[in-house]
This record gives structure tokens, sequence and C-alpha cells, in this order.
């Protein structure tokens, strides 16, 4: 039986506040849940219904499991489609450091608020090798529930970083001669140039694109070309997709020169 | 002030088979209406808040406009965030031909069933000049609000025709001598082979990808490469954005060869 108090922690967690105060996060699904315990991170509890089963890699680590019966689980489920097994996790230490992104691309977000985008490009980082985000302050929370379930597991393999952007990009530039690009709907065209593998790649806000005092830290404004007929497309894209379309064009680079 | 009739009736069409009978879908939010507007579409009616003045493109049209309070707006709003105008249209008539699509790039669906990826798939169609998608019968409606609200007025922009693909793809494959590419985990490279510009991309189902009936009529596998560490990330891109860069290398070719 799921206690009361435990049941209100539960309920609590999905504010970034009480997060921040417990230092725990929430995650549901046995996929998710499977992945976040082989990664390492060992739950202080599971709350599971009579459906689910732990598999051998869970029952390896032997975390405490709490079973509820499936209107129980409903109460406490995250989602439209209850997955059968939640589990409250510590969030796990974060081992960013500046020096580590001298080399490889790295992302750099710049107030993206909806969470299922920042769960679209943590997946996505993964996909194309990017092991670092680092996210404005007033970026959405990462341990924010809908952006744990959308990033898919991806999330225990990208480290994503909260920070000041300003004094972040201004170490950058300064310790290091690489390219710091932005994406803006006017920019060079990332088809018609060489793109570098050691760079930062800059994203902005939903509705507003990249703040001012960002912007003055690019030295290469990038875009995706607009196809559409008449070249006068209704909406620019979604950031979730203008960052794959980019993160790939920089790949495929990698591997086929420009 | 709204009738109960026409209370019921906005109520009535979050449902597929409701807009199926009706002929009409909803849509919210001054852009969309404005679009939907100027792309020639009448709406039966719109309600709106004070908070909304009709620009000068609507009132060109004088559409009839109910005017109501912000507590009874959040009633019939489709979103969290109301946004002061709703909008009853017509749904347009389907203008989709085989012959239309010798030439050039169409999306086929197979079974797509987040109402956010069909919106984001039809709004990057938008972006890379795909006028025509194709979907299979069970694809989610294009009328859900949730797909006009995600699509971002893209939605006039882009035919969205829904049939039987194994018959469809039978008559492309007899009619014309050029490629079907289908999207693959296991597949020929993108970035290694040259992409026919006149040609169909099979875009399968989130959780099943592709069906074995639907794969039948692909002439070419292909694959977005993975560049994790490891070349094993933790999960497969999703949908929306697989679509995105498999279409930007499209375009890309088309640019700059291969």
């Amino acid at each position: 039986m799921l206690s009361k108090a435990r049941q209100k922690l539960i309920a609590s967690l999905v504010q970034k506040k009480q997060r921040d105060i417990h230092g725990l996060f929430l995650a549901e699904g046995p996929r998710m849940i499977h992945d976040l315990i082989q990664s390492g991170l060992h739950p202080q509890f599971l709350v599971g219904t009579d459906q689910w089963t732990a598999d051998a890699e869970i029952s390896k680590k032997n975390p405490e499991t709490i079973i509820v019966t499936a209107n129980e689980f409903k109460k406490i489920s995250l989602l439209k489609t209850p997955q059968h097994v939640l589990g409250v996790f510590p969030k796990p230490e974060n081992h960013f450091n500046n020096n580590a992104i001298k080399r490889g691309l790295t992302l750099v977000l710049d107030g993206i608020q909806d969470p299922g985008n920042l769960g679209t490009i943590i997946r996505l980082a993964d996909w194309f090798g990017i092991g670092n985000i680092v996210c404005s302050i007033d970026t959405v929370d990462v341990y924010n529930p809908k952006v744990v379930q959308a990033s898919m597991g991806a999330l225990v393999k990208v480290t994503v970083h909260y920070t000041n952007l300003m004094a972040f990009l201004s170490t950058y530039n300064n310790s290091f001669k690489n390219p710091v690009y932005g994406a803006f709907l006017e920019g060079e065209s990332i088809y018609t140039q060489t793109l570098s593998q050691d760079s930062i790649i800059i994203m902005g806000n939903e509705g507003n694109g990249i703040r001012p005092d960002v912007e003055k830290f690019i030295t290469n404004k990038i875009t995706i070309p607009d196809f559409s007929k008449a070249g006068k497309s209704a909406e620019s894209l979604n950031v979730g997709v203008a960052t794959a379309v980019i993160c790939a064009e920089f790949r495929r680079q990698s591997i086929s020169g420009t």
C-alpha cells in the first residue's frame, strides 16, 4: 500500500520547486524505469501495478517497490494512459564542465518553454552524438515530468546544464576559438557553408527566438532555407524540428565533407 | 450570446464522427483564424471575447461573430490558454488527384497516431515545399483540433488525403517510374545516395513503423544514420523529427547536387 505521505510526495514532484527541495524527480513506464536504473540511477522507490514485473536488470538492483491496484495507480500516474510503473528518482549530479565542451558540438537553448520541445531536443541530441546541452535559467526544467517522458530515456545520456548564458558564452568565446552558431530566420544557409564540428549551436525561444543579449556572442548566423512555394511558408519550423535539421547537417558534413 | 445549440455543436466537433457528419471543424487563435479566412475558407461563425478584434482581412469577409465573456469562452476553448477567438469552419473540398503527384515530392503516412506529430509534419511539409500528404485511413484525422493547432496554418497550404495506401501505391507504381522511399532503422543512409525529387517518401507509425503490406511497394529503404556515441542511441528519432531530417536532405540535394 502506498502511504499518504508518499502519495503527497509524488503529487508534489510535479512542481519544480518541490523537485528542487527534495532533489527528486518522477519517471513512468517500464522502458523508462529500466533505462534510468540501467544508467546507474537508484530509485528512492517504485510504484507498480500487478500488470508490471521487474525485469532482470531492475531485480538485480532490488529497489523498494510498492504494488498498488490499477485504480490507485491511475491517481498518481503522469500520463493519460497509465504505464503500470512509476519511479521516484534522485536527480543525478551534474558533471558539466566548460573544458569538456572545447571539442565537439554543444547545444545552447535560450528560453525553450515547451516541455515536449525540450524532450525532443534531448532525444535528438543523443541521436546526433551531442553530449551537452546548456540552457538559460528560464528554459523549462529538464525534470519536468513531460520533458522526462518526451526525452524517452535519452535524459541519462545527455548532460543538461542550466546557467547564465551570457556568462557562459563570454567564457566560451574567451577560452576557445570555436564558432558560435545561432539559428535565425535570416542567416546564411546551412547548406552553403562549412560547419565546424567543434562549436556551439544556439536555438531560441519558440515565439521570440534568441535574445539580443545572447545574440551578441554569436559569430555565425545560420538558417534553414525555406523551400516552400514562393519561399513563403505559413510558419517557421518548430524549434525541435529546426534543431534536428541543423544538427543533421552538421553531422552529414562530418562524414561527407561539405 | 452563444446559443445552447451552438455550444453543443462546438463540443461535438471534438469528435471525428461529428466532424464528418457536419462537414465542419474547429480552429482557435487570432493568427489561425486569420490564416484560414485569408486562404478562402468562410467560417460558419466565429466566437470571440472582447479581447479580440477582427483584423482588416477578416472584417472584409464579414463572418458572423458572437461575442462572449472570457469565462464563457474558456468553456468552449480547445486550449489550456484560451486564445480569444474560435471559428467553426467547413472542411475544404479535397482536390487531390493522382496525376498531380507525378512530379515533386509526396509524403505518405502509414498510421501516424499522434495529433502533434501530424501537425508537425504538415507544417514542415509546407516549409519543404511538399504540397501533398497521403495518409492511411487509420492515420489521425487532420481536422482533429490538436492537429489543426499544431499545423499552425500550414493546413491550408498542404493537401492531406486519406485513402487505402495499398491501392494508392499500386497505382503509383504502375503509373510512374518514380522511386518509392520508405524510412527504416535499417536502410541505406540518406547521405550516401542520390535522392529523386520526383518520388514518394513513406513514414511509418510511431511504435510499429511501416506495415509489411505497405513495405511491399517500397523501392528504396532509407535511413538517417545514428551519430550517437557507439552508434547506439537510447531511442529512434521521433517521426516528426525524422520526417524533417529526411525532407531537408532531399531538398539540400536539389540545390547542391549530392
